[in-house]
């Protein structure tokens, strides 16, 4: 048996090789890919060979949003049999540091990132198989499908987010950037019963996704101030919202996301943009407007499984384009151009 | 303009009267009562005399989930004006000492708590008029009705209990007990996300109602052991609830509680019974299972009205019964008769 | 009885005059001023007309920070006495919103702050008397002078930044700034059990005097990079701090504050500087450092009483000069002048 | 090389042996034993052959509070050296189930306890050698001594339960019990800035090493009932505490617990005893007295060293007896006939 997979020698070099596949540990499965999620991080790994304000080793594997089937288990494995459809949770952590004793692992120093995206570069799951801690991977009910599988991992930021923004009943959210994080955020934030939503974008296309997946309120974003941006904002929700997640990265929004909401509430920075960004910190700092980021997730993946499974959210209308393997460049492609109405594009492994 | 309503002055007796309305103070209002649901609270007032482990000073009002419309405004109202229908919070603190500057309202000592449930008796809300802080009435949408208005106090319950025990997306819940505030705390656990609920009871109707409001699970209590429910409920619930919310108050359901709930999750205390207890307390100290108790509510009305404005909960099929103003005795009979199927008794004073 | 008390009528403009002194309400109490501190609020009031990025109307009290005598009391007070030694908590929230009634009263938008510091102008409390809500009066025990009850209020603020940073047994601290809010911060850190306190400034002799406070390390600020600063902050403390408690409000610390903080900690931004500050905002969000803002203070009065009258901290080393009450002219002159050495200013206005 | 280590083989039999010294993991280390601390728990096994609900397989070990000399690492240990002196951590979880990936790892059911105090029977750490895992082994300053390293151990359950409690500045505790818990609670309290401290125990000589460590006040409990208890604490104390701490595991007290803490407060289960115990729930429940357990502590021991290391507390006046490594018979047998002012017996393995 032999791996397959694309690496990246260069930018926007991505070329398909043979690899071997290495041996198991006592605690490790082997997953045969099913399918696999394109993410800007993606992106901006094969096109700009950088991640976040990280250079990329090369080469470097991608793809870290993925479902399959396991194939072989470590000798130690007990939560999982060949044969249980997985969706594969991308950390490596170390398991021993402070952060992930505390249950924080997502902050582990050593956590490595499958795909380009972790200090050490390791083959992506964009691949015919991929080897990963069996604690790491998580069972798919039967009504969960392979492609919903893939989107767990996206989803999962998404449940880190309102996690961290302790949305629930009754709370005012709004969601700056309507695209994949942006929507998911959304789903998530009325699950947790966000009962005043606003969601923005500059793309009319996305708004009405938007609107389609339950945000109470939209608004396209042309070239006004962020105060302005706020005071529109207030107006449609008709208070100011308790919790911003800010999805875009752009400038603007961060600073308009600071103005929207509410004295005492919170603004979660999802989005990743410029590395430094002028704020309205003094304004932030007198209304106790709260700034808090998001890293990936920890112990997301079970929840974003559950809401799946029992109905509380339907992710599906996010795919809206299809791959087959051998088809990755012309993917990418596609996914750089940001053909409109392109919200999440999946290749299948198969 | 004179008010009308019964008092209670003896077991069983409670006889209508009319009286004089006071005068508003520039922070108050004046309400006339559209709807009053009755609660066992006021049942045990009325048949028992007692409430919780206190003795009711008489002559004692009644009454304590209402709704209306305000018909006058003190003069430093801002909120509210004259023929906004209401949902009326029955508090009364003090607003002055620690609990009340640090948000735990509903633990001031000199919370008066309308009808007989406060240290200071005060008339009812079952009446045609109520006399209320501005602050403590809160409008109503049109798409909410004023007998879900009366229900809002028993729901606000159940968000408080929800928000003690951190119900979010993903939680596993196990109530116990199906009346009022089983089923309402079932919708809320819903409502923010729980994915996996079990209710219990006694009796098949209940379960059957909770079965229709979306619990995934329900198991009958017959005669086993706290130990033996225990396990039945991690058998059908595939895992132990992270969080046990009980509602029946009965000392055996109490003790299952514990044995059924998730190392490191979380009891709370709704159900008031017998005011002592024998509990394994052990079993609850060494796995860290936390022992939480609620009391009535803080900050909930508003969360309450949007979760049935927004559609997230249906409250109504919980109203079984209705009966006029003049009825108010046969209601009292009726609900403290049982009927089977009975879970919220609805009296209309318009 | 006649109240005597300066008014700024434009700036660098503090003019004394006789006053009425008005009723007091039922739940209300009139304090004979003993002691006020200035701060640096004081200062940009008087000598910009601005408060944070906020104009001033004038005339404006100015003055928040006293301790006094009760000398008569409304009707309804129960809490103090005539002759009870007070500090006095300079806010005046409404008690009605949201804010008020889940504890946040600080937040609350029609919270006036005695000075000019707040919507509603109202005469400072340097004054010969002072009219407040008893709730704000808090009694000193025979062990707190005066001039520590007047230190009460900016102790109240380094508190809430401790509070909201979790500061607890083991925490690892960096103070930004050994300003009075930097070394009061110092002190409840340490009370509260932080174990690896460092504290910086551009004045050696700020940072002499957080040593002898029990700054377990220093660190000057020359012309360093906020990366090159964050690095020599790991060397001194031997790791990261979790905890900074930015309190300079310069934008060069606020950068430093983030990258110098460990991966899942916070920054509190207790100091208040320029309105808009680049920050390296991806920096703290892929790590997690979230940052918070304080205003004020709500419940913190008793906790820091309880400070000083067990001993826990010293405040009285932070009061370095020392001015009657017709000096009020020159004490803001010398405070302004910014004498080396110059910590807090205490006038006396017996 | 060769271990030596006693085992008990049947109530009250425990005889020492030679046993060979298992290879080390790639991440554990090898510990030469110094200093070991008899605790309760040991004479429950050795005397009644139970811990807590469970029966003690044999044969089993004992002694799980000790501090000892790096001997030999694994392969892949970065943070420990030869020579290293370090308090070990008992514990040896999972690091792969949802308990130990949330950082609740004491609640991981896999959890075994050096020594019979868990699933897993183990040699205990009374013996010339210990292997653990590195990141459970934490090395101790130079200023902190091998007696106070095995001081870790309790130390750590009284940061967990103040962790747990949220005891910091300006808060009252109530301490029920001073013995080696109890008392290690009191230095914690302190240390995180409690002010207001009441410990209750049955013995004057108790409560005088209590008074001598800081204790605020003092009640020796004689044949009071829980109420008139909760009145004293109450007038002692001039308020009713925010927190206790119920070390003494009897029933009496723990119902003296409840009906003493404040509303909104917290009572800390650290005492275990009688399996069942009849709990006055209805007043915990109706004024929101949550009763929370402790078990062990995670993440505890770098916060108990820093605080000996820092000078926060002083834990060597609980050293009240010393043995040699020969003499644990003895050892025992003192510490079961319970000496007057005897707190914590030190056997020492070198």
């Amino acid at each position: 048996m032999e791996n397959e997979y694309p690496l990246m020698y260069g930018i926007g070099d991505l070329r398909m090789g043979k690899h071997p596949i290495p041996d198991l540990g006592p605690h490790e499965v082997l997953v045969k890919i099913s399918k696999v999620g394109l993410c800007g991080s993606d992106l901006s790994v094969v096109y700009k060979g950088r991640l976040g304000d990280r250079d990329v080793p090369l080469p470097a594997g991608v793809g870290h949003e993925a479902a399959g089937v396991i194939v072989k288990c470590g000798s130690a494995v007990r939560n999982l049999r060949i044969g249980d459809r997985v969706a594969i949770e991308p950390g490596g952590n170390c398991r021993m540091c402070d952060f992930c004793k505390s249950g924080k692992y997502n902050n582990c120093p050593d956590a490595c990132f499958h795909s380009a995206a972790g200090p050490t570069p390791t083959p992506g799951m964009l691949a015919r198989y991929f080897k990963q801690r069996a604690d790491l991977c998580f069972k798919l009910p039967d009504n969960v499908s392979q492609e919903e599988g893939a989107i767990i991992e996206p989803l999962a930021v998404a449940v880190h987010g309102c996690r961290r923004a302790k949305v629930t009943a009754g709370s005012s959210v709004l969601i700056c950037g309507a695209g994949p994080i942006g929507l998911l955020s959304l789903l998530v934030a009325k699950a947790m019963g966000a009962t005043n939503i606003l969601t923005t974008d500059i793309r009319e296309s996305r708004l009405s996704m938007a609107k389609k997946m339950g945000s109470d309120h939209t608004l396209l974003v042309k070239s006004e101030t962020p105060q302005e941006l706020a005071k529109k904002v207030a107006q449609l929700m008709g208070c100011m919202p308790e919790i911003t997640i800010e999805c875009s990265g752009v400038d603007d929004c961060i600073r308009m996301a600071i103005f929207a909401t509410r004295s005492g509430g919170v603004v979660i920075l999802a989005g990743i943009g410029t590395p430094e960004v002028k704020l309205p910190i003094v304004n932030a700092a007198v209304r106790e407007v709260d700034l808090l980021g998001i890293f990936r997730y920890n112990n997301c993946y079970p929840i974003a499984i559950d809401m799946i499974a029992k109905g509380l959210i339907d992710v599906r209308p996010l795919i809206t384009h299809r791959f087959k393997f051998e088809e990755f460049n012309k993917a990418f492609e596609m996914f750089k151009a940001g053909a409109d109405g392109a919200i999440k594009c999946m290749i299948s492994c198969e």
